[in-house]
């Protein structure tokens, strides 16, 4: 009575955790040696022009998550709308990992003000959603504007704001689902549009 | 006393859930009209020659995620070794959102004996990491082999398995934090790759 119980899984880890990784062909890199540069410099150097407009997302894990992505590629701004969490929430800075400190965000109750500030500034607004006129995300072309990338809320979608995006872009999927997670669907469509603009180089 | 104190936020999300999402120019589409197979019909179809190891990811959120993400590009497999949970974790179940039972599990404990059964039936095995002699995403080239992408612990990275893989592959990041949500990265890995391989069509 009182004794731990070992899983397989708790002996596995036992042992992984005391393995050194040294491999035969491959060499997994130090955290010194990626040579990230620290958030001082980060402010120096210049930024994508992309904003991430983050309208009522419900979980602040995937804000967490949405932001170390948008440290990443090194994104404009995040703009947190409606009830989506903000700094310093605890779920959002445990996924986060440091990185609300490195991406410019501010908080805007109303979406549609913060959106309509933005289109009237000459952003191209794209909201990523399924709707009856979107594009599939591989054919997405640029134009040259600065972009507002929409996301919306994990079971509603895009609120009122969906009124002001320019267009639609959704990622083709063909499983029993009917959506990606939101953190994953913004990491592949900041890859894909990254990519197309010509913001992803030789790394 | 005991009042309920009601936030913005509160009152953000009451209004936000009763309005109707009529919109001007786009129209967000029901889950009817996005018109996804059954999991019986799923069953049927043909998947992707790719199989996605999954090598101690400590977080079960992350592999409901990815569980998810293998519905939708319709992956061949999924392998869970070492710690990585397994459904019916209630956390994997959680994000999976019904997907572990459109996708194709199963349970390995020993990740580098998965893996050398997968590369002696002649699958190419990717290892997804940060190592001396990665090469970014977006330079991978298909060659007609069916493929196996490994993924590894959120804080370690890959373990021993890495000794397998033929080649390793890396997202190109410019910020502050040294790697992406794990969750995050499979689903950018998996759309490139499919994208490259001509499995990403129209949709």
């Amino acid at each position: 009575m009182g004794e731990a119980a070992f899983t397989l899984r708790d002996i596995l880890w036992q042992a992984f955790k005391n393995t050194t990784l040294g491999c035969a062909g491959l060499r997994k890199l130090t955290t010194a040696e990626l040579n990230r540069p620290a958030v001082e410099q980060l402010q120096q150097l210049p930024r994508i022009p992309l904003v991430l407009l983050l309208d009522n997302i419900r979980s602040a894990f995937n804000v967490g998550s949405i932001f170390r992505t948008a440290d990443a590629f090194r994104v404009e701004r995040v703009v947190l709308c409606g009830i989506t969490a903000t700094p310093p929430h605890r779920e959002v800075l445990k996924t986060a990992l440091g990185s609300t400190g490195s991406v410019p965000w501010q908080y805007e109750a109303d979406a549609v003000g913060a959106a309509g500030r933005l289109k009237q500034q000459g952003y191209r607004m794209v909201a990523v959603e399924q709707t009856d006129k979107s594009r599939n995300l591989q054919e997405f072309l640029p134009d040259g504007r600065p972009l507002v990338l929409i996301f919306g809320n994990e079971v509603r979608g895009i609120g009122p704001v969906l009124q002001l995006a320019d267009e639609a872009v959704q990622i083709p999927q063909w499983g029993f689902k009917h959506s990606l997670n939101v953190a994953v669907a913004a990491g592949i469509v900041l890859w894909e549009i990254c990519r197309k603009c010509g913001w992803i180089g030789e790394g």
